[in-house]
């Protein structure tokens, strides 16, 4: 059954966004255990070579009776481009629709027609007298025949997409050496754009009046070979079609020969035809493809209009799982419905998170796992990509490095600030870099973090301590716990952290952003307010245009077109937008000369506050008991850096990512214990991994497809795991403590604008928003998201109910004395959703959020027969093959 | 041949975005002259009773073995909304994509089944016996077969489409009178969505193991009755499907009962069937189905993916007019290629533009056509909608008046002012209601005029002339000739007025607006500057956020969503956005107690300039010669006027708007030139008409298909066309002047942001602005325009090259002391476009432009035939019916 199943050897191809294992038709309920599915990576293991991509042209004979002549009106590779002929241009890619009529007048003509499989042919020449070896031709028409056919076809040849290059259009005098390819099939810049090895298939169709009867042959060559000028491209023609006949079917000919090509662009039509061995095997594949064709009633869709090429491409896995559940009944669907986030079976984990039961056993596993792949964490990084990933993500991090120090020496009143920030950066970053699970990972200065801080500094202050031997010793005992965690397989319990959880964790950070930001800038005017006639000047100007400015910069470049090549310049302005915006607030800052509070930078290198040296005394002015005091906020800022750490790993470890060299929860937070250590020891920031930059790291990493067939959407192959990027990152950030000097002429308001922004991208991009918005809208006009297809209205809407009052309670936790013990409610939002299962069922928070580890065994089961039985193939197996994008997606830039 | 095409009837019930006149078929080459054609709101009259709409209902049989329930899982009128089972609620309607096997399946049973046309069944349970009484059933099977048949199925009845009313859904034991309709039933929100007279079909399909081979049942009822609670609507039912099987077509039977639903709720098809005779005539009609249904591969479309139903349905003219050219040849397609703006043909332009070579003789002929409708143009505003178009179009025009006014006191320095402005415009407004050809037309100062007005005032200060007396003397000429031009029917020539010119002259006078907008602002910061750390205070703070405010305040409401009636609030809140972005404008400059300028209003009715009377005296201090001088100035002012109301009242009675009474272009240039001598004499300002206020003011009277199907977008029947609306608007208006008081409080730098978003929006809206962004757009980020499709690109930026060129000479011309021959530079455009003519090929300005009328004539017999050969059908077909919509389309809310 394997072996001959067609549209495996597509997946390579049209895995575009896919994020369902291939392990899926292995690891169904028939076909025995095999918990890890075979590697993504290698389809050929069982001989089958894969098909070569196939490019298919169609050449139109046009002019009866005066001016006979070829030329390419349509050609195919996924999608259809048609001849514009007005406009002397290719249209653009989109999905080709048919008329059911002319596949079957095809089917018809096919069937009375020449097929010959396994053309020997060596040149077109050959080709051309083998097609018109016909008993209905009498030999004067054949030569006729012969001469037309063996005329050279024009085609419509675009110089790099940008504007029609007639002169090449024009028709030119076959003169010598009819079967070279020509010097514009060879610069066609088409070319390119194929992968190494595609193969082409041409198909002639007209109206040619000197027929008696319709003449229609299919050739299958034995040897491909490059048969002249007749495609735009030289690649080495596999298929050849001839569809001629006289004018009785009028424009028939060409919708068939548009039949013909979109069969042959087809990838199970190909395979089989590639494989048939005679007549009737062809037909059948012809049949086959009709059985499987989605048809539009007419009198509700205009033939005419095009349909742009689908975001994801139905998968080939998808047309053959059709298949297979006939074979094994619906039950083998419950596999793919209930698949984790790793893209693994409920039975078995994924297995960094598998509990092994000894003391620090995780850690272990994770240490041996990823010292294999050492070496090559720095092998892999040699890339020209990895440049440009160093260059975006260095600026991302020194701009946070800038807006943290400069908050974060607010917050302390100058215990910590810009200067410790960079310094910090830099020392945890690279050590992170070299030592961590996940290399990908950037650490950073995070929100709740910097809350935390802000509440021990104030609590430092109200009892008059020493706040950063105080300090110190709440980082040895954070550091110790976190070893205890680690020593205890914690972070197995990150399973527990579903979409609920990280969204009330994102959308409660999101809005501390935002709201600071605005909180900051409504205090500035009144310390800096805006000038109202009655009163003394003694301001400025305050900065809402200069925040404008940067928000509708940010807010611009932040869908950011990856199909975009052809145009450097605007990805590069769109890499650098945020280092822009800032440039353009401060410049406007100072040309206006307004007196805005600027960043407060030290001069030269030395702690921020005066009289330390960089070694924190371990007692300084306080008693030895607070050492053991210190204990309390210890174990609760150790939560917070679990979460923190955990949710932010979670989230980068998504299956999505295709990441090939596994996680390491465990390692991941024993390093943030030994730098929690070093950092507070050295008076310097808090670090843990921080999702937004992460992610943008992970982005600016992406691996695709290079070949890029007309209109498919690239495909995504993985992320360049590495451990160099960050480590240049960290390096380059730590001499960038020289940049000090620069860094005080920027405008506090700036940095407000950037986390106004940073916030309101955050909250955007999350479930949860969207559900909010539900709330507020009538029904009429929401969107027609999948959860809503599934899931009563009612229900959504409590969902969403009980998420809102999560997180007002969080943030009345947060802004009231009680904030201390905001970690700990943190945890709560983990028992919430624990609770919600008896409150939900299981299918309604497989569509409002994901399952959790025991409900996740339970469900095949229970089943999800009744909707079964109701809904049918149709929505289910849209859930199966949705791709699950990352639940925070934003960009730094 | 006529009398028995199908898809005519459904004409009324398709048209909703159809321009394409009726007669289109009636006056092919064929069927000789025939110049008007028929009118197009009469099609019953063959005798022909037009075919009711069809509601369409499919039941599934549901829970083999155990449960068996009918449950209603889709329904059709236009489109198809499927029950979606978890979410408890209709999906929304899509275009159905069905299996091509489902249909083919459909036709092999219907083809074995039971079809009985013209059924005498008067109620359900005789229906019921008539179906089940097959052969193939032992008694015992039919008894079982009919209980199942009349068990009550499970409607899910959603309330006004807000939450699904769950309950309803609920099972309920059909205890008594099973032929009346439920209460449910009769409540259904539903059935107010059917127009009367509307007919129901319902499918019955589902697997039922007891059967040992297929039963399929096709009932036509010769009368059509309720059949109890079969439907969720208590219609009367005219056809009856059923599908039922053993179990080993699994899902084929709800695919093939959805295939049959479909099937009904296809015109033609459901036009077939009325008329069937016997199982022939409706297996031929399923494949005469077949015949026209678009394929789309299964490897590049995934049949789960939801198409929204398009903005435009395909014509059934469409379908029709390919059968028709299969007879006629391909020059029937000449005609609607050229038919021009008015939707008329070449040979027979439209009879208002008609010169009658008598003196006035287009005056005569426009007094005599309008006179007929004067009673209906006031009893046909006796409609509900008319009282709220009166009350945006009232705010408009305060608006606007209040805001020309205020530009027209600082132009003229006070000659003209606010109260000037409200006066003139009730007083012309009124009259011209009552008088015009065109009574939707809103009077109003208009840019053009408004900077002739200020070139006039800085010429009179110049030679200190006394302003208002000279300015009589101009209005007298240029009353006189607009006389001139009335009685030499000068206005015929406004068919030369073609796309370029129109768009020409609205961006001229859009960047009119936002020139003036942005520099008025630019030059309030140094009498009012932003206030900066080094200088004194004296000033304020700067309207920039105020600004803001209002810009995006109207952006946000510009997409005005026509289908939305359920929320009532938000539509108000939309038409009311004008005025509340003034007000949130002024509140916020008297919240912030900001030093603006302020429109300057007098406190009393008397002429804004100080000493002069209502009457303006005819020479005051200029020497009598003066008069006479004053032809020259009015020369080019009377060009001005005619350009700018000619291409207003071209642009309102475009074809689009199917306006039955008729266009007077002769008798509105009459009037104008009336209230021009009034108002000249009253020293009031200059009226033309205002393209977007009457724009508006179409677009509140639009009269729209009440019953509107599942999914169909609302048809567009006319204008209610009458005088009462503009009327009562201009009375309003006239007792808006005591609100004088009220005025003074508006800052100028909102009516400056009002003017700014009048202008951008104008300018986005043509497509010349688009043309402009082409030329900055690498090609393949190109939108996928119809013009790009037919017409090379580097012609189109020669094309737009050359507008910006004239548009550029016109700006240099307006800011030069030569402006005053800037009238003439205008009607320039109209040669320029002449000339083009010589550098394009008609193909190319019938797709960048509009043919001019030599032109159009000539195009039948040059044919387009080159380009008809390659392209073929599929993108000709689209320019025929492809709605052109309004140029300049947008409303002043």
């Amino acid at each position: 059954l394997k072996m001959n199943l067609p549209g495996q050897e597509e997946f390579e191809v049209s895995s575009a966004c896919e994020n369902v294992p291939t392990g899926e038709l292995d690891s169904g309920p028939g076909s025995g255990p095999n918990p890890d599915g075979p590697s993504d990576t290698d389809r050929g293991e069982l001989g089958v070579p894969k098909d070569p991509l196939l490019f298919i042209q169609l050449n139109e004979l046009l002019g009866w009776p005066h001016a006979l002549e070829w030329r390419e009106t349509g050609r195919w590779v996924l999608f259809e481009e048609k001849l514009e002929v007005g406009a002397g241009r290719w249209s653009v890619p989109h999905v080709p629709t048919l008329a059911l009529s002319s596949l079957q007048k095809l089917r018809s003509l096919l069937a009375e027609g020449l097929v010959l499989l396994d053309c020997p042919a060596q040149s077109f020449l050959e080709l051309v007298e083998q097609v018109t070896r016909v008993e209905s031709l009498s030999p004067e028409l054949r030569g006729q025949l012969q001469a037309l056919l063996l005329q050279r076809p024009q085609h419509l040849i675009q110089p790099t997409g940008t504007r029609p290059c007639q002169g090449s259009a024009h028709p030119r005098e076959a003169s010598h050496n009819e079967e070279a390819p020509l010097k514009e099939q060879r610069q066609n810049p088409l070319r390119r754009k194929l992968p190494p090895g595609a193969e082409a298939g041409a198909v002639l169709a007209g109206e040619l009046g000197f027929l008696v009867q319709p003449l229609g042959a299919f050739v299958r060559l034995r040897d491909p070979v490059v048969l002249g000028p007749l495609t735009e491209v030289p690649l080495p023609s596999r298929f050849f079609c001839l569809l001629l006949g006289p004018s009785t079917l009028g424009k028939g000919y060409h919708e068939m020969g548009r039949a013909m090509a979109v069969l042959l662009s087809d990838p199970q039509f190909q395979w089989s035809v590639r494989r048939a061995s005679n007549l009737h095997d062809l037909l059948a594949a012809l049949d086959a493809f009709l059985e499987e064709v989605t048809v539009l009633p007419p009198g509700r869709w205009d033939p005419t209009a095009r349909i742009a090429p689908p975001k994801c491409l139905p998968s080939q896995h998808k047309r053959l799982f059709s298949q297979l559940r006939e074979v094994k009944g619906p039950s083998a669907r419950h596999g793919a419905l209930t698949g984790d986030r790793y893209g693994h079976w409920p039975h078995a984990p994924s297995p960094e998170l598998q509990r092994t039961g000894r003391l620090f056993g995780g850690l272990v596993q994770d240490v041996r796992r990823k010292a294999s792949w050492y070496l090559s964490d720095f092998l892999d990084a040699l890339h020209p990509q990895c440049f440009s990933a160093v260059l975006y993500i260095y600026l991302a991090t020194v701009t946070n490095a800038i807006t943290f120090g400069g908050l974060l020496g607010e917050a302390t009143n100058g215990a910590q600030g810009v200067l410790e920030s960079f310094l910090g950066t830099a020392v945890a970053g690279a050590a992170f870099c070299l030592m961590a699970g996940q290399p990908l990972t950037i650490l950073s200065s995070t929100g709740p973090v910097l809350v935390f801080e802000r509440l021990l500094f104030s609590f430092s202050r109200d009892y008059s301590l020493d706040y950063l031997p105080f300090r110190l010793w709440v980082g040895v005992w954070v550091a110790t716990f976190c070893l205890a965690l680690v020593a205890t397989e914690a972070s197995v319990l990150v399973r527990y952290f579903t979409r609920f959880t990280e969204e009330g964790f994102c959308a409660l950070i999101s809005l501390i952003f935002i709201y600071d930001a605005v909180g900051k800038m409504l205090s500035l005017t009144s310390a800096y307010p805006i000038q109202s006639p009655g009163y003394p000047a003694y301001g400025c100007f305050c900065q809402y245009p200069d925040l404008g400015g940067n928000e509708s910069q940010w807010m611009r470049t932040e869908p950011k077109d990856r199909d975009d090549i052809s145009s450097m310049v605007r990805k590069v302005l769109g890499d650098f937008s945020s280092v822009l915006a800032m440039l353009l607030g401060c410049g406007l800052d100072s040309f206006l000369g307004l007196a805005t509070p600027k960043l407060t930078v030290p001069s030269e290198f030395k702690p921020t506050l005066p009289g330390r040296g960089w070694l924190v005394s371990p007692f300084g002015a306080n008693p030895w008991w607070l050492s053991v005091a210190a204990a309390l906020p210890a174990l609760l800022l150790s939560i917070l850096i679990f979460m923190d750490q955990q949710i932010t790993a979670v989230i980068l470890n998504r299956a999505e990512y295709k990441l090939r060299k596994g996680a390491g929860f465990h390692l991941d937070l024993f390093c943030v214990a030994l730098l929690m250590l070093l950092t507070s020891a050295l008076g310097l920031p808090w670090y843990v991994s921080a999702t937004v930059i992460s992610l943008a790291h992970m982005d600016s990493l992406r691996r695709e497809s290079r070949a890029c067939a007309l209109g498919e959407p690239r495909s995504f192959l993985g992320i360049r795991e590495q451990r160099l990027t960050g480590l240049v990152v960290f390096i380059l950030t730590g001499t960038s403590i020289f940049l000090a000097p620069v860094l005080k002429f920027i405008p506090m308001p700036v940095l407000y604008g950037i986390f106004l922004y940073m916030g309101v991208a955050a909250i955007s991009s999350i479930q949860f928003t969207k559900r909010v918005q539900l709330l507020l809208m009538p029904a009429k006009h929401q969107p027609d998201l999948l959860l809503l297809r599934h899931v009563p209205l009612s229900r959504v809407h409590l969902f969403t109910a009980i998420q809102l009052a999560c997180l007002g309670l969080l943030w009345i936790i947060k802004s009231t004395p009680a904030a201390i013990i905001f970690p700990l409610m943190l945890l709560g939002l983990v028992g919430v959703r624990k609770a919600l299962e008896r409150v939900f069922s299981p299918q309604e928070l497989l569509w409002l959020d994901e399952l959790m580890p025991e409900k996740e065994r339970s469900i095949p089961e229970k089943g999800l027969e009744p909707e079964y039985s109701l809904s049918g193939d149709s929505e289910d197996s849209e859930l199966m093959y949705q791709p699950r994008a990352p639940e925070i997606n934003i960009s730094v830039n």
